[in-house]
């Protein structure tokens, strides 16, 4: 606020911010905004010229904050704001802030779409808005021609002009600009515009790249590498918008297909390590081209770059062996934030990208359960949240603004349908969903790549081209689950046999039983191991919830996220009802899939949530399950359904659980001993 | 000093930096220094391993400092210095200054030649001690192992273990270290040395380079590239020692002779600056290899390096194009100092070696003026000195502790030889002294790979072997100052033809005369040419050093320095009668020929002559010599021998100069006229 600003001078009010203050008349708006901490974008430095600082006039009565704000309030279409409107498209109703001075009592909105490119558009899947601070800076500037009488370098004439117009000082220059910047002075006549990268306030500016003119436009890519999909989404850092987005298969599954037979895989081989971090940049180079071609970018405009992933990714990705992460004391080579360069990393980019990761929060934890964290925020909010990425390692997280704790614990890839007899990977005939009859014990389906329930019409013709070839990990969930709710395993978990009578779906198997899912050109039965290898899996992840429950003194969480790719599958109820995650208002248990790829983009667009991420995961305490003398209690009671001890009444509201039975503990718990430690030594 | 100390306490002196404090008896040695801010050295931070903190006790009575020392005043030797002494070599006298305590009054020696390594000796050139404060510290700490309990990455506990230990924080590590640090830190069991980077003291310290074990050594370069040799020191680090050097032809010479013709080759070949960076960097590799082979060094232990050079030596180093520089306005790419990567400049040493590059003064007063200045430090004197140093353009600083001038001055290639009918360069057969008998007009002469002088027995057999074939600059000089001297030249510079009648060495060539200087198998002749050829560049020099003069409002300068390669071998007496400088005791005329090499170690060793030369160049005020209007008329009166204006009354002291006549003033202006205008399109 203007300090010389006294009660007689109009108020205005910044939207969607909310901050607000008194001014002179007179006074520059785009000036009022940084005064009052409001991030509203410039290029150009008040010339005009570049038409980032758009504002959008609220007209009418605003009783609740006492403004009456109108287009009056504000000065007249200026010479620069003219020049402008007729030059480029200035929307109605749009001004630049650069130019036009407040006048009257405002509500000012500044818009999150500015956009002065017309060929980007933005992407339909695009819809959290970020708040903009991005480390990248485009500041455009005119220098001083060279003079004889002060023989300052061209460089040296940048830099002032650069602490003149933007107060940068003590700026750092990257090398490879070194030969280029006379020529791109003489391009652009002594106007140029100069990135510069400031992750934070208190470190030295760097000038990382320069372009001859105005240069109105920068852009970013956040980037999930998980180790199944590589995602990633190219952003203006000018607009925030994503304006293109690719995925790829991590090409490193020809090493391994789980991330410990990765390990393994370099373990095994000396190269092995270099070939799938080449492998990892080759693939991010071809996503590069992608979403580069997709809208029309040249990747070197790409001026920064963020990265997240699990411990393994982090590391392959980076160039470091993994190997240490393969057994205890799973020590991180790094686990802080890191900053480095795109060319070390092999990035085709330009050559002064800067790339960001963000903190890994322990050996198993990674930079992507960080980047939820970051996006799904338990640590912003009263609410105690838990944040699950279940995958071979379950990334586990809790808390909320007084406290986070986190854990990850071996949950085994039975999940991921490995473990499964009938079990596959989510793909074109695969069942996904499942429903039984409780009284005829009748299953119905739904499979992946067909439209319709298998009772449905049209099923069998959809079918037909896909097959039906196994069973997906939400779809073992469901069936389990519905097994379970059907009355056709017990709390314990056992297929009960004597339902033989009643249905030729349970049919003997040994000295077990077997539930008979499909029966077409290939029969799926779920058996009395797939059921094991489940109850397992997911005792492991409960117990480890259960460990930071423990921390935190509570017996009940208000929030649920599923995230990862299998939590954006999974039904909350199911997951539920199998008592993978405890008990909780149904409502408040969500897939937050994409969470670590919007933590990124998040993180690229604002360099403050940088810093927030850093100090909440310093702040976050870390469980190692396996040091945990509890972990192998709450193993054995949450190997039934849902669980020995804990009780599900937020769940029952739901769902009609059956009766409570005695369950089978001495051998749960001694299959838990040995899965659990034959699980840690592969991990 | 120790704040709780008090007048009962000991009193320690530190020589030779003579700060001294009072201690409480018990206190490390190495702690008092310290808090004195006396730089010892220590890479072990004071486990007694390093050795590198030795000091020496003075025993005796120093009465001017009210001292009593005696060995007996510091604590017998402890655990840790006994197995020092035991598993090393430590000298009699020498002591451990982290182990021993301060008992008694004392005066302590800080040994500026602590070495550790025996192979290592001191070259006999390096006379100079350079106070140390380098940018590479050397930090031994002892890692914590990892912990499941917390688990902070290998990198982030060694980052505590350097701020705990060493009160580094914030530490920015290189990409290229994330993949090793594991490795290095189980090889060395937990305990590594870290190779820390801090240019300023304000600036992030970077972990450059990492060792298991202790490190005790590390090295860096100082070179100095001219444009017709370049010359490399390797220095320790940690002792300050230079132990090898060498110096090789600038390989650059193959595109051009001289800068000028350099840079038209750039401008008329697309690839040629290119060519020639290439060029400069890998005669700087083969210069790594040589100093490394003969000290056996391994290049991946150089930590540091910096570089000076002239204007268009500096921009080729960095890859720059330096056509701006061959016309007005003369244009840096960039003035001020230069911090890169050793691995961006294509040098063969570690992946993180810092470089530093001294900044330039002008567009033609470049790094190495800057490091002959903190060389010779007129900033720090209250005496007005003058440093030249000459070449095609000579570069000019003169001024004290008050202010400091600077200019260049288009002097052109005369004084090199290459526009002398003899002249050629410094090399086996040239002349390089001259002595002409004033009575029979007989010179008598000494050549370069010849010890005797010509009239000396042995002068002919040896002079056999070499032959005499030309005039190298040091002769050029002697011989027309000679000339001058015995009469046979005037004032105004005419050879007096009407000598032929006493003396066979005087014949008439067209309308002028010559002097046969050398009759052998060859005959070398000076010409009037020669000697107007000599007067024009002479007079060009002298009169950038009277425009600074006038800057400085000063008739008389206390002290004069010849700098580079020029300088190293003319007789400041000569130079004198020439007129190439003004008038000054004799005895405070001298060559500085490796000021520039000795500039650079300077910076390369003390971090604390980076921010003085920087900041003595910010403050140096730049005079272009080609816009200053008086420059013509000094010019004029300069073509005089030794000026047709200016009195030698210091010279005339030492040297009987010829009676003053009347100059042939319009001849000179207007060749030098022409002269100026010429140099100037060329440059």
């Amino acid at each position: 606020m203007d300090q010389k600003a006294s009660e007689k001078d109009p108020l205005v009010l910044f939207m969607p911010s909310g901050r607000r203050g008194r001014f002179e008349k007179g006074t520059n708006i785009l000036e009022a905004a940084r005064q009052l901490g409001v991030y509203v974008e410039s290029v150009c430095g008040g010339r005009g010229i570049c038409g980032r600082c758009q504002i959008e006039i609220q007209e009418g009565s605003f009783a609740k904050h006492g403004i009456t704000s109108a287009n009056e309030h504000v000065s007249a279409f200026g010479a620069k704001e003219k020049r402008y409107a007729e030059k480029r498209e200035l929307k109605d109703g749009r001004r630049l802030s650069c130019s036009a001075t407040i006048e009257g009592d405002l509500v000012v909105d500044v818009p999150q779409d500015v956009q002065v490119n017309a060929q980007i558009v933005r992407k339909a899947a695009d819809t959290r808005l970020i708040e903009r601070n991005p480390a990248i800076q485009m500041c455009y500037v005119e220098v001083d021609e060279p003079d004889m009488h002060k023989p300052l370098g061209d460089l040296d004439r940048l830099k002032l002009a650069l602490e003149r117009d933007w107060g940068f000082s003590d700026i750092i220059v990257d090398q490879h600009l070194l030969p280029r910047v006379q020529k791109i002075l003489r391009e652009g006549e002594w106007a140029v515009t100069a990135a510069i990268h400031q992750d934070m306030e208190t470190a030295r500016p760097a000038l990382i790249a320069l372009y001859p003119g105005l240069k109105n436009e920068a852009y970013g890519i956040a980037c999930d590498i998980g180790s199944t999909t590589i995602a990633m989404h190219l952003s203006s850092l000018l607009s925030g918008l994503t304006i293109a987005s690719a995925g790829v298969s991590n090409p490193q599954i020809r090493f391994g297909e789980d991330l410990m037979s990765r390990v393994s895989y370099v373990m095994m081989h000396p190269d092995g390590q270099e070939a799938m971090t080449n492998a990892v940049h080759n693939a991010l180079n071809g996503l590069i081209e992608e979403v580069c071609a997709e809208s029309g970018v040249d990747p070197t405009d790409i001026l920064d770059a963020v990265f997240v992933g699990n411990p393994i990714m982090h590391h392959l990705f980076l160039g470091i062996d993994p190997t240490e992460l393969g057994g205890a004391p799973f020590a991180l080579a790094v686990s802080g934030a890191v900053h480095s360069w795109a060319s070390d990393l092999n990035l085709a980019l330009n050559h002064g990208t800067r790339v960001y990761m963000l903190p890994c929060i322990a050996g198993h934890v990674g930079a992507d359960a960080a980047a939820a964290t970051l996006c799904e925020g338990p640590h912003r909010q009263d609410e105690i949240m838990l944040l699950v990425d279940v995958g071979t390692n379950a990334e586990i997280v809790l808390g909320n603004r007084e406290r986070v704790v986190a854990a990850s614990s071996p949950t085994g890839p039975a999940f991921e349908g490995a473990e499964i007899s009938c079990g596959q990977r989510a793909a074109s005939g695969a069942i996904e969903r499942v429903r039984i009859d409780p009284q005829t014990l009748e299953p119905r389906m739904r499979v992946i790549g067909v439209d319709a329930w298998s009772d449905e019409p049209g099923f069998a013709a959809q079918a037909e081209k896909t097959g039906v070839t196994g069973v997906c990990g939400s779809g073992i969930i469901e069936v389990i689950a519905e097994m379970f709710l059907a009355g056709i395993i017990s709390e314990d978990g056992v297929i009960d046999g004597s339902l033989a009578d009643r249905s030729g779906r349970i049919i003997k198997d040994g000295r077990t039983f077997s539930y008979v899912l499909w029966d077409g050109d290939t029969r799926l039965t779920i058996t009395q191991n797939d059921v094991r290898a489940i109850q397992l899996a997911k005792a492991a992840l409960y117990a480890g919830i259960k460990l930071l429950m423990d921390k935190q003194d509570i017996a009940h969480v208000d929030r649920i996220g599923l995230a990862g790719a299998f939590g954006s599958f999974i039904d909350p109820k199911y997951a539920m009802v199998l008592g993978l995650v405890p008990d909780c208002d149904l409502d408040k248990v969500k897939s937050v899939g994409n969470a670590a790829g919007t933590g990124a983009r998040m993180a690229l667009l604002n360099r403050g949530y940088r810093r927030e991420i850093e100090e909440t995961v310093t702040a976050i305490e870390k469980i190692e399950t396996a040091l945990e003398p509890k972990f192998q209690e709450h193993f054995v009671n949450a190997m039934a359904l849902p669980n020995k001890v804990d009780a599900f009444p937020e769940l029952a509201r739901a769902v009609k659980l059956p009766a409570k039975a005695e369950p089978a503990a001495a051998d749960a718990a001694a299959g838990g001993r040995r899965r659990r430690e034959g699980r840690r030594r592969r991990t």
